[in-house]
């Protein structure tokens, strides 16, 4: 997606090899134009999909994945992320461990809001060793759900997040894919999957 | 506003006399339909308030805020909610006691996003206490900006946030007003504001 890149490129700051802070447009400061741009491409390469509800987790997904889901016209859930929690029946819970924040998070969604007849698109803000998107995808199977595919806005691929989701068997699509921050430059993936070119 | 009255009245649950969960369509899955009513609702109601941010507390607060700072055209700054923190020179804090989950808040704002030409609408899903619109209005005044106006999804009416926000001097735009609880029955207050009856 040009406009989501280009405002990486321009308004993205690189810490390290590793970081990509993007708290101005995204993380912290949300430019909604732009999150309705990102929910309307996402809608577009799952448009055939029979997406009955969008999931994503607090905090950072919920701005491009209510977009997502307004134009999909289907509901949004966002699941919960907790330090600890105690056992409550009404809820799928996962783990998920945090890289960045080295901190294990347990991840909920009430049981009332997934049935055995959804076919879920899960969202996330970034994709980085994938542990998030997996855990959402794993409260999605424990409901006997399906994971029509997993939408990312930003992929850092120099991690192995995305490796990680297809060897579990699902569909990735990231609208921007980070190659490299090495030298306080941001490289993108030069070939990016054809769908995403016919949309953009 | 009507549609949201009458969806609180349809899934809205009432437990005990102090608690209403809508996480059917607000906290937890959300109808983005109806949270895009909700933008342009506030938009209209501020639309003459030269707003230059929405600003909104993670995480509920975000899918509504996101949708009135689209119409009005501006950047959403969600504020980030945190147990404890060190100290950063670069953050906005302020502490806010949520007397429903019984602990302290702290609630932080990057110094880079709020400046003293900013005339900010605060957003946020549920007044009750008034505690947490309060430490986001408080951080607006650290910044030397102004609080254009306060604008609630759902007010419990039957307690004090109203009545604390007022005294400190703000505008609040409520958009549904609920007057008890009482017998487990969801009654909104009968009068509201006038400005509100003609959006509407």
């Amino acid at each position: 997606m040009e406009a989501l890149k280009n405002r990486i490129k321009q308004d993205g700051v690189v810490l390290g090899s590793q970081v990509l802070k993007v708290d101005s447009f995204l993380n912290h400061r949300v430019d909604p134009a732009l999150m309705s741009a990102i929910g309307d491409t996402f809608a577009d390469l799952f448009a055939e999909d029979r997406i009955t509800r969008v999931l994503t987790i607090e905090s950072s997904g919920i701005a491009p994945a209510v977009f997502a889901a307004l134009r999909l016209e289907v509901d949004l859930i966002f699941a919960r992320k907790r330090k600890s929690l105690t056992l409550r029946d009404d809820l799928y819970t996962e783990k998920a461990y945090s890289f960045t924040k080295q901190e294990e998070n347990e991840i909920t969604v009430s049981k009332h809001f997934l049935g055995a007849d959804d076919r879920i698109l899960i969202i996330d803000d970034f994709l980085a060793n994938g542990q998030a998107a997996l855990a959402l995808a794993r409260i999605v199977e424990q409901a006997g759900a399906q994971v029509a595919g997993i939408g990312i806005v930003i992929e850092k691929s120099f991690q192995n997040g995305r490796q990680v989701l297809q060897d579990a068997g699902y569909r990735v699509e990231s609208l921007a894919r980070v190659a490299s921050l090495d030298g306080n430059e941001i490289r993108f993936v030069e070939v990016e999957a054809e769908v995403k070119a016919e949309v953009e």
